[in-house]
């Protein structure tokens, strides 16, 4: 991965970056909160990415490529958001709005499909996978055959948006009953304290299963909801592997023993695939952005081969 | 399509067979009961095939090559169906079988990836699109960039057992509130007749739509299922058509019109797929398979060049 990149990965708490020379994350990184009392998540991006060419330079380089990782549905091929909920954005050229700012080739990408991208760097091996990142939302990142599934107008991914619960609980979409609505992080935290339990984060509520019958509820829920999607791409996919990532990821055996206890009840007419942690890690959206930034630069040097 | 391929498409009410000679298909055709007192399915497949092998050289010609489409868990590298709740089979090596018996090239499949075969053949500008048949059972075949996804293990397409309603009704699979418990041909037939109504088919329970009551209930709750199911796949795979097929498919505008407006009503978040009747129409399976054939002859010519 060569050049001076500038990765970003967007959530819906955070937005964090890191700069990578040559491939190798470096120091200090960057990360901001996705809405504050003054600006919305683009500012959020656009400080981030500010403080990260000051990194760079004060460690002497000049930036060479951006790479972003963002929620949403996004068309990679034409460097737009068309919408992500989560963040209130609706057609937004990033990409282009990027490059004008800073001047470096850029490229956006869904955030399931850049941690996909991490997780295959570090698993070469891995070739039809489910990579589903849970954090403040849930997606997936379909790869078949190592490639990515895009879809066709690049919107593939939004697992977090199939219906679980029939007329279930509201999602941000405007659907009911979404999978997101109950196993994404935030839904895990906000369902805990509606409930009138006290805690600071999703990890905090898998920590008291077994010890208070409403985390119990509450991440039972979440499992079920998981598990019926994992079921559902199962069938249709047969992927050798479904890896989670993500932030609700990180809790590990809190979420993945009981979810592949579920997932191998309820699944009666054939073994369930294997179901990890990501090895890439909580860091696989920024490696993934690393990554996708990297392919700009190569990209661009290609166009400028060509166009002489 | 060169040769004399025996195309065979299996079902869980009736096996249909047919001729092709340089891709033209001959009468007569072979249609047997999948299930009779005497025999169970690989019976029927026999009968069938050994009747398309009469019709054959009745027209002058000997087989060449067999191409067979099969409901279940299809590995057809290994040429085993390694299971199909519907036709009683588990582990069976139908290519080395039907090989051994007939002695030509024989390739299987998965019925909904030969019938998707045969879209593609009908409309080669379809490149990203689930191809869903309905009949006995409820399947798809995934296709992205115009290859269909085979899965880890060769097991993908179940969308019939995908869980669409929690703790529903018992599905042949052994799981409860499948799809396929909904909105098969089969368990649309059962469940009319099981609620006190008189018909011969799900076709005619369509039929009876807006003038009887449980054919209203019994047709809503299959259309509801296929919506769920259909929105799943567009939020994960965002797939440019969702193309019907199968006997149930031949309803038409009765199960397209109001499947169509269900699914947009549910969908908040992004425009649907356009939703439309296979073009291939309800052969589309014997025409896939014949497809099939025609590339294991083809594949059995390119082996035998590389050893002379």
């Amino acid at each position: 991965m060569p050049g001076v990149v500038l990765a970003v990965d967007i959530g819906g708490t955070t937005v964090k970056g890191a700069v990578f020379v040559d491939g190798v994350e470096q120091a200090p990184g960057s990360t901001v909160p996705t809405f504050t009392a003054s600006s919305g998540a683009l500012g959020a991006v656009l400080a981030v990415l500010s403080a990260l060419a000051g990194t760079a330079r004060a460690l002497g380089h000049e930036p060479t490529a951006i790479g972003v990782g963002t929620p949403g549905l996004v068309d990679r091929g034409a460097g737009m958001v068309r919408y992500a909920a989560n963040l209130g954005w609706t057609d937004l050229p990033l990409q282009q709005l990027l490059e004008a700012r800073f001047g470096v080739p850029t490229l956006i990408d869904h955030d399931a499909r850049t941690a996909a991208r991490a997780e295959m760097a570090v698993r070469p091996a891995l070739r039809d996978f489910v990579f589903i990142p849970i954090g403040t939302g849930v997606s997936a990142a379909v790869v078949v055959a190592g490639k990515t599934v895009t879809g066709a107008r690049g919107q593939a991914g939004e697992l977090g948006h199939i219906p679980t619960v029939p007329n279930g609980r509201p999602c941000s979409c405007g659907q009911f009953g979404c999978l997101e609505a109950y196993a994404s992080a935030g839904a895990v935290l906000a369902r805990y304290i509606a409930g009138g339990g006290s805690a600071e984060s999703a990890a905090d509520v898998a920590g008291l299963v077994g010890h208070d019958g409403l985390a119990d509820d509450v991440w039972s829920d979440a499992v079920d909801g998981l598990a019926t999607g994992i079921i559902t791409l199962t069938a249709t996919l047969d992927p050798e592997e479904i890896v989670i990532g993500g932030g609700l990821g990180a809790a590990g055996p809190l979420l993945l023993d009981p979810l592949r206890a579920k997932v191998g009840s309820l699944l009666r007419w054939r073994d369930p695939p294997a179901i990890s942690a990501s090895r890439a890690g909580p860091r696989a959206g920024l490696l993934g952005a690393a990554l996708l930034g990297s392919a700009a630069r190569s990209s661009s040097r290609h166009a400028n081969q060509e166009s002489p």
